[in-house]
């Protein structure tokens, strides 16, 4: 289909305005249960919520870490990629904002280094725990199961449990860059995008080479 | 069918009393986990018992700003979004009432504005948490998978665990009004009757008219 | 079938050595995360084993005050009750007795009601917290979905997170009966047969006579 | 087939790949959710990890106990099993050489026996433990429903949360063994292969003899 008229079909600013909803409710979700105490709360919250999510708006990736792989096993066109990008950005900045004047501090809303560890630690960390939620929506988006968005949910509960003392468990570039701009916190940003693109990529690389059911070595040349 | 008709049914009736006891079941859990420290245990208890809920009793509503919804998109007659709604209040004040005497105090029932935030704060989170919750609802009720009450359970969990430490997290207007009636405690009680309502609305109007499968422009003049 | 029969057919047997293996696995399970601090471990434990043994086992019921309440709604024969009732108790006498000796200390296995409230209250929660949790176990038993194993384990977490604070949560008389057996402590023991047995036998007849499919006041006379 | 055609198979090493890959997210999660106080986090990291695995890698077994109850049972051939073992611990002590890598202190990666028991408590814990989750493991191998995923992660996660206080709750011996390398301390690790191998060896047998749908007496002398 030419680029002129995908713009003009209904179904592809519906997949948009999905993108930047599922982004909006993610990252609201996520920064109201961060200000409660402990790290069991926010994990658990923006597992049930992803989980929820992928039953309900048509499976939205809600984070640009998971489009970015889609793009480079080409299973997403570059407009499709480039718009869900762009509306994932502009939800999460709305819900930021939003989170930021329906907070009584903002002190809890960015992701940060843990004190301590090192910035290379929570980079290590925030790519393996994209990696495996990665896995998971590859394989989710292959099989098609209705359990595909429970298994999905469960894999961003576990890695933001096993991230979250380290680098806050973000696993979304769009979660952390919305609380960046809304409070002009900048440090260590640079661990939320390298981190969580490069785990879903290689997530997105090993699946479709070697753990997809029809993978062999022949797509590697293709 | 006739309005003579329809109360004649057993299956209306049954319908009544299926709303009535699902929001008893579930105001009762919510009142009975908020006793416990900590937002994670009331939280987890509404998403649980919320999805236990909707394969339990044929998918009752047991939220007034949900039935308000269905009836805002001409999804439920006016008879019985009407019966639906007496029967959620009704089921909420005697959960109330049977939490207050089986309660050693009072406190812990009614749903308030956090200390550290305004009304308008908490408006805003109970709206949000009503919102995505009731996404869940309708796309739960579109497709009618077995999945969709544990997806509808998971959004209550995590809409309960976004909004608890600003509003309580209600997102129910007869959760909050049977503990007001009970206790004579009505501080801030437009909150909790503005917020999901609109929330709830907001949402049933953007799936069927954006989000769901065959949703198109023609819906809006219809 | 005679029971002269039933007692030969390996069938049988298998079924009440699931009641029993499911009940020690449930009780077991439920004991050692009672030993930790807090109420959402233990609730959350027996949710999660629950959902488990519902998929595991040909779905047992680990529970007299189920098994009692399938008596009263002819849905269960007296000899396999009378078996099921049996096996429950040995589960839940050996796995207290295992408990007791792999246990630092057994302040933690007894259920007991809370020092803020009477057991006329705990009561009451027991009652409600089992009613929910028979009606999920009716409707899962009915619809036969594989969901059913989770919408139980989801009312059995839910169940013990409200009744947790007042009596310990237990919604299951051999589960309670174990340990006051090893221990010798009997404090209100009753609470724990009465309140679940007279919970499940409610939810059923609720169940059998309104909100099955099925359901119509013939039945009643039947 | 002929060992050396099994060994240029290609779906040979995608199985072994998978063990190994699959149980160095199990790992690596667990030992970060650890990091955090409480036994919660890293009993809901593990079950939730461990049902995401099961949906997305061809459920893995990702547990030496599992994998050494499959070789008992003959369901698992002598070539396979031993593949799978060694890629396993592979899986493993990766994970925990990264782990330690990008953890500011490594006192939380060990399972310990609790200071308030003894090694042999710790012991039975683990076996019981593991008895659930491998008769959760076996069903959910047998039934092949979608189910069976989240049936597997409730299992992990109510055993971890049971076991927790007295042993640390490992039920892996892959898990145990690559943080005891890592770091050298070896204290009582002989119960984190024993407890879990019996009580795996001991559910396959029960399940393939007494709890399978078609399981019969014949089978023993087979």
């Amino acid at each position: 289909m030419a680029i002129g008229e995908e713009l003009r079909s209904g179904c592809f600013w519906r997949g948009v305005l999905a993108e930047a909803s599922a982004t909006f409710i993610f990252v609201g979700v996520v920064l109201g249960a961060s200000a409660a105490p402990g790290p069991v709360a926010p994990a658990l919250a923006g597992g049930l919520v992803a989980g929820a999510l992928a039953c309900t708006l048509g499976a939205p990736q809600a984070n640009p870490a998971l489009t970015l792989a889609l793009l480079c096993t080409r299973k997403l066109g570059a407009l499709h990629g480039a718009a869900g990008l762009l509306a994932q950005c502009a939800g999460a900045v709305l819900a930021s904002t939003a989170a930021r004047l329906a907070l009584p501090d903002d002190a809890s809303l960015v992701t940060r280094v843990s004190a301590a560890g090192t910035a290379g630690q929570a980079l290590a960390w925030e790519t393996f725990a994209t990696f495996q939620l990665a896995l998971a929506a590859f394989a989710a988006a292959d099989r098609a199961t209705p359990q595909g968005g429970l298994a999905l949910g469960s894999a961003v509960a576990a890695g933001a449990l096993a991230a979250g003392p380290f680098s806050g468990g973000s696993m979304n570039p769009a979660r952390s860059m919305g609380p960046a701009i809304v409070t002009g916190i900048w440090d260590d940003h640079w661990v939320y995008w390298l981190g969580p693109v490069l785990g879903a990529v290689l997530a997105g690389l090993s699946y479709e080479f070697v753990f997809a059911p029809g993978a062999s070595r022949e797509k590697l040349g293709a």
